[in-house]
Parts: structure tokens; C-alpha cells; sequence
């Protein structure tokens, strides 16, 4: 590792970490009643025909069609109704000409039945029905396997499960489900000012911001995150909680103290944790410059900048398309609107550019408002729809230009 | 309760339920941690001044901007380095005239130095400082409020809190934050034919598809599901699990057994079980008119359709949007897409029908392709894009008509 920042595109700082690490999807059996919102890991094959039985589709009347062919308004035909088929219970009797059994829907239809009559469609009276429509030979019955048959693929895996396929895997007979587990991530804060939520401030300190805003930034792509808590600035505390993020999870996030200036201490103590260490330091990418990334024990370390702005932005270049792979998700795919710029824009050269805006709808359309008040502001960002790009060797964006905005939000595990 | 159908239009309905039962939010404190993808329920206002301190927003030396005003790339400009500022440490010394202090990003500013040198634009040798630019008073310090006053209204109650907002909450103070609770919601499945899912099924019986499909359409909306299981078809069975989902959660949902055929006995058990007991019983809805309604102990009990396909429909058109209400979320608003129906569609007159479809793209555009094969069928359900609405009047829709079809998904609670 070099003590100074090499400065590498956000292209090329995934094919660095590409070369050390792959991330690897792992897999829980969870039950139905957790798998909502979870991402279904194989192909579901129904256990069963679907319906398991033939079964009446209404509430009516099971009945030999045959017996019901001259069957008109005014011509009704009457069948003796020689008992009742509940839903739940196999039927013993066997259905006999010119006679009906009454039939509740679900119920499973007796031999001999080959058709059910809707209860709208008949008077009783007494033991007698007249009935005053005609069915045909399966009319009203839902027949074994004619939904789902036995041994056929009905969900495909990689589908995010919602309530209707909850409920197909329930008809199709499983109990439990194979999902994608949630990549678990530490997160840790580093620098000597942060202090915990709901602490007294001292002079000089802030509360930690990161910590539960990345959190929340992880469960938001699949991940379950893991907050380790306040590292400080000495290289042994660092260490300790890298190591224990490294031994509990399958990703760490650390963020502070990795920019070359004087409290830079994080990339040095994570190189000197394990092989490779340290293989990317420092992002063309603004904000997010003092960016590292490192692998160590097969596991990848992510080095994010201090600023909760910058911190969330990198995350979401550079952590998240990682962690939705091993979640399972698709990569996201951020809605994109015309908008026009309500201000110059002036960008770095050399470094692609990320500026919130928040959309205002006007007489003249949509127009942009850079609202960032430097990466600092966690409060703007809040407040942003979305942001703009400026591309690496773009160096101005004049007011009243058209852009192209990239909305927030969409991430479906939110 | 009448015996029979009094069949009732979903805003009928809507309006009956407003006269006996008023939803109403109830609110928690929840950890910022556990509070991303929870409801504001309050204005949040800042308990400090962000930052609380004057602070170098670069890393770099700290000076008085005067001393620095003659420097340019050719004419640095040589100052004393008099120690160091690092984040976290309440400065004691005062920077004097001719001095400068080596500042982290972060650090408080100490007193007598209003502006920051990048460290970019300095080269040190030892003790001695050679500026290469001019700062202007005040330049890379992020002043005391400078982001936000204490006292300021920061985020509004209603948001949707995500990773920024999280953050935001961090950096003004909040350690815990006040929420809309998710509403609690008892889920009953009746059906003599019912088993729990993973059990062996006997002959006429069928597993219990509606249990786990309404558990995740809960959640969905932001609501906790409570699975109290399968109430079979005797009263004392259903009476007791009612009482009991009254008893723990804020709505009931019973599926199966609501309509007006043999098996029916759900909706007279619950009408038995409080005043007003059951005020809506059947909805001009297709699939969906064996639904009933009741208030019981000023809590309602939704009768949803025993067949899955009707359960989900109607759960969405009738209990989704109180749950939402309940739940801090604003109305589901679903994007609406164009496209030329494939095949024609026969509706009942007097029924507003609702037709899942499968979307497909063609090289004429998109078509919509009516799946369902009767309302037992789940599995087909879960591989629709969206519906359909046809019309209380309406009794055909022709094939090739171009028809709105409303998208499923857009729950951002999944």
C-alpha cells in the first residue's frame, strides 16, 4: 500500500477488488411465514397436483350433467337430493342417475358427479331440487391438477417473493423456502470527534451519523447490517473491531479517517491486518475521493470518506452493487428524469461528480436545484430527489442546461 | 345481520365501516437503529446547532486569512506551524499573528484562526509552512449552524425514513425517534378442509394458501401480521380465535366461509360476538362479493373470500388502505400502464370486476393477456403484472381494445 492516494476510477476499483474477491451469495431455509420480501434462491416444483382432488367451484348442487340436458327456465327438472358433500370431508356415497347431492364449495366432488349446479340455479323443496339450467360435463368443477400439476416449475428462482407467491408456494406444498440470506455487514465509525447517539456532547465532538445511516443504507439493498460501534483514532481499537466486523460478517464498512491528511490512520492499520490489504485508495469520484478498499481473509474491506454525504454516495457506487449480487437483487434501476438546471454547476476535472438536486415543478417544467451545502450536509441530502453526474473531464454545466437526473429511492427492500 | 347477501359497492362499503369505526394511528419510540423504513410521526427539530462547533471542512493548516493574502504560486508566503489540531481535542492554544496550526477535517477551529489552507496548497519543511494561495476569511470552515440552527424544523412528520434521513436524525440529536406503529393485524384462516402447511394432507383436504399470502399483504402495507392459524368450520373454534385477534391486535381478518352457501358460518358467528356485529355483507366486486364487514369492541373484522385469488383482491381494494392509514403511509398510488387487450372479457353486469393480467411486448407494443383460470388460482396470480378494472355497467371488454392496466408492486414497505 502506498501511503499517498492513487486515484482510480470507480470502473477500475471494481476490477481491482474483481481480481481479489468474488462475492458469493449464500442460501437460508426460512419459513413461508418470513419469506415475504426475501429473494426465492431455487426453482419451486409444486409437490402436489393443484387442486389435490377434483372440488366443486361453487356452492350448488353436484349432479350427473346428463341428468340436467332438458333442464330450462321453464322447464325445470327435478333430482332427488340424497345428501351433502361438506368441504374437508372424502365423500363415501357414489352419485346415482336422477339424483343431486347438495355441495359446498371446495367440497370434493363424489363418483358418479360430474358436474355442480350453481345454488343460484336451483329451489329446493324438501328432499326435491328443480333445476332450472342445464350444465355440462365438468362445468363448475375444478378438476385435480388443472390449476398446477404435480412435479411442474411454478416460481422461478431469483424472484423477490411477494404475497401472491408466499401463497403459491403454500398451495404447491412447501412449508419452508429456499432464499438468499442477507449479506451481513459491519459497520464501524471511526474518528476521535464522534461520540454515540444520546451522549453528552463535549466541546470539539459530534455524534456519529455514519454508523446508523449506513445501517439503514445496507438493509435498503438486501444486507443485514451489523454496527460495531465507535472505533476512535488508536490503530488497536481499529484493529480490534476490523477484525471482530472480519470473524462475524461477510463485509465490513468502516468509515472516517481513510483521507491522506494528518488523523489518516485507518488504510494503514486495515493493510497491516492481513493479505492483500489495501488495493484501491483514493476514488476519481466527488465526493468520495478518500475512498479505500481492501480484502483481507477473503472478506473485502470498504474505507469510506468521513462525510455523511460523500459516505452515503460511495456506498451506494460502490457497496451496494456488491452487496443486492449477494442479496440476490437485480441491480438497481434508478428512475431517470429530464430536468432543467437552476444553477451552474463547476466540477473538478479529472473527477466524476455526483450533485444532489431537488426537483421543483415549474411553469416551464421540471428544473434541478443543486441543494448540496458541501458533503457535510446530511441535513440536504435528505432533502434531495436525486442527483446529477458530471462526467469525469466535464469541468461546467451551464445554468438552464437540460440534465438528466437521477432519482432516489426504488430500492425494493426498503 | 340478514341471513343474505345485501350486495353493497366498495365505497358503499367504505361508508358503512366510517360510521362504526374510525381508524386510528397509534405511535411508538423506536431506536434511530430500528427506525429506517418506519413513518415520522413527529416534526423533527434540531436539539443543536450542526455543525455545534467551528470546524476545518479540508484537511490542512489553519491561519488568519490577512496573513495569507500576498501568497500566489510564485510568491508563497512563510509561516510558523505551531502544533497540531486533531478532531475531537477542544483547542487551548490561540493561533497569533504569523502562526499557523496543522488542522485535521473535523478538528474545531482554534481561536484567532478564521480560515483553512488546503494541504494541497502547502509544503512544510519542519517547523516552517510555505503557503501557495490566498483564503479568503472563513474559507474550508464549516461554521457553527452553518447547516442547521438548533430549533429548526429539520424533517416533517409523514416522511418515509431512508438511510439520509436516518442520518439527519443522528446529526440533530435524536438517539430514539417517535413512529407510527405498524398496525397489528390477527389473521384467521376457516375452512373444514384447511391443514397447516407442511403437514400430511389427507384425501378433500387442501393447505392453507390464504394464512401465509394475507400474513405478507400485511406486511406489505406496513402492517404485523399475527397468524392465529386454521379455525376449521365449528363456531366455538371460529368464535375463539376471533375473540382472540380482537383481544391482541387492532384489525381482525378471517378468509373462507363468508359466503352465503352450505358451509356458511363465519359471518353469523362473528355478528354474535358484539354490537354493531356484522355491517357489510357482500361486496358488488368480482372477484369478491362473499365479503363481509364487521365492527365488534370498536374494532373491525374484514370476511375476506375463502378462494385466494378473491382473498388478495379484496384484501387490497378494502382492508389495504385502512391498514396504510393506520400505518403513517400515504394511499398507494399505482402506475397505470396502456396496452391492447389479447383476449375478449366477459364481465358480470352489476359487478366492478377486477382481471389480473400478464403484460407482453410485441412489435405492436404492449398487450395484456387475461391469466387467471378462476379465482382458486394462486399460482397464476403470482405471475401477473397487474389488472384490469371493468366497470359495474360493463359487460364486455372486445379483444384489441386498448385498456388501463394498474401495475401490482409500489408497496415500498416490502
Amino acid at each position: 500500500m502506498s501511503r499517498f492516494l492513487r486515484v482510480m476510477t470507480l470502473e477500475g476499483a471494481f476490477g481491482e477488488l474483481k481480481k481479489h474477491w468474488r462475492p458469493r451469495p449464500k442460501f437460508a431455509d426460512v419459513s413461508l411465514h418470513e419469506a415475504g420480501g426475501r429473494v426465492l434462491a431455487e426453482d419451486a416444483v409444486s409437490k402436489l397436483d393443484v387442486p389435490p382432488f377434483d372440488r366443486a367451484s361453487v356452492d350448488g348442487y353436484a349432479v350427473r350433467a346428463s341428468d340436467t340436458f332438458n333442464a330450462g327456465e321453464d322447464s325445470p327438472i327435478r333430482l332427488e337430493c340424497v345428501g351433502r358433500l361438506p368441504a374437508g370431508i372424502w365423500p363415501r356415497v357414489e352419485l346415482r342417475a336422477g339424483k343431486c347431492l347438495e355441495i359446498a364449495t371446495g367440497a370434493p366432488m363424489s363418483r358418479g358427479a360430474d358436474a355442480v349446479v350453481m345454488v343460484e340455479h336451483a329451489v329446493a323443496r324438501k328432499n326435491i331440487v328443480n333445476f332450472y339450467r342445464a350444465v355440462a360435463p365438468g362445468e363448475n368443477v375444478a378438476r385435480r391438477g388443472s390449476e398446477v400439476k404435480r412435479g411442474a416449475t411454478v416460481l422461478r428462482a431469483g424472484q423477490l417473493l411477494s404475497s401472491p407467491s408466499v401463497g403459491t408456494l403454500a398451495a404447491i406444498g412447501f412449508k419452508t423456502v429456499k432464499v438468499y440470506k442477507r449479506p451481513r455487514v459491519a459497520v464501524i465509525s471511526s474518528g476521535a470527534e464522534l461520540r454515540a447517539l444520546g451522549s453528552k456532547l463535549g466541546r470539539g465532538q459530534v455524534y456519529d451519523v455514519n454508523g446508523p445511516a449506513i445501517c439503514r443504507a445496507i438493509e435498503e439493498c438486501g444486507g443485514e447490517a451489523e454496527y460495531s460501534g465507535i472505533a476512535g483514532d488508536r490503530p488497536s481499537q481499529i484493529a480490534g473491531l476490523v477484525r471482530k466486523g472480519l470473524s462475524s460478517s461477510d463485509v465490513v464498512v468502516i468509515s472516517g479517517g481513510s483521507s491522506a491528511g494528518a488523523g489518516d490512520i485507518v488504510p494503514s492499520v486495515v493493510d497491516s491486518l492481513g493479505k492483500p490489504g489495501v488495493i484501491v485508495h483514493g476514488l476519481a469520484l466527488k465526493p468520495g475521493k478518500p475512498t479505500f478498499v481492501a480484502v483481507i481473509r477473503d472478506k473485502p474491506v470498504f474505507g469510506l470518506p468521513g462525510y455523511p454525504v460523500s459516505t452515503l454516495i460511495v456506498f451506494d457506487q460502490l457497496v451496494a452493487p456488491h452487496l443486492r449480487y449477494m442479496a440476490g437483487l437485480p441491480p438497481l434501476e434508478r428512475k431517470i428524469v429530464r430536468a432543467r438546471l437552476s444553477a451552474k454547476i463547476l466540477s473538478a476535472r479529472g473527477r466524476r461528480e455526483f450533485v444532489p438536486v431537488e426537483l421543483v415543478r415549474g411553469r416551464e417544467g421540471l428544473s434541478a436545484r443543486p441543494i448540496l451545502k458541501g458533503s457535510g450536509a446530511i441535513t440536504a441530502l435528505s432533502a434531495a430527489d436525486g442527483y446529477i453526474e458530471v462526467p469525469l473531464e466535464e469541468e461546467i454545466i451551464d445554468e438552464s442546461k437540460m440534465v438528466k437526473v437521477v432519482l432516489f429511492g426504488g430500492a425494493e427492500n426498503a
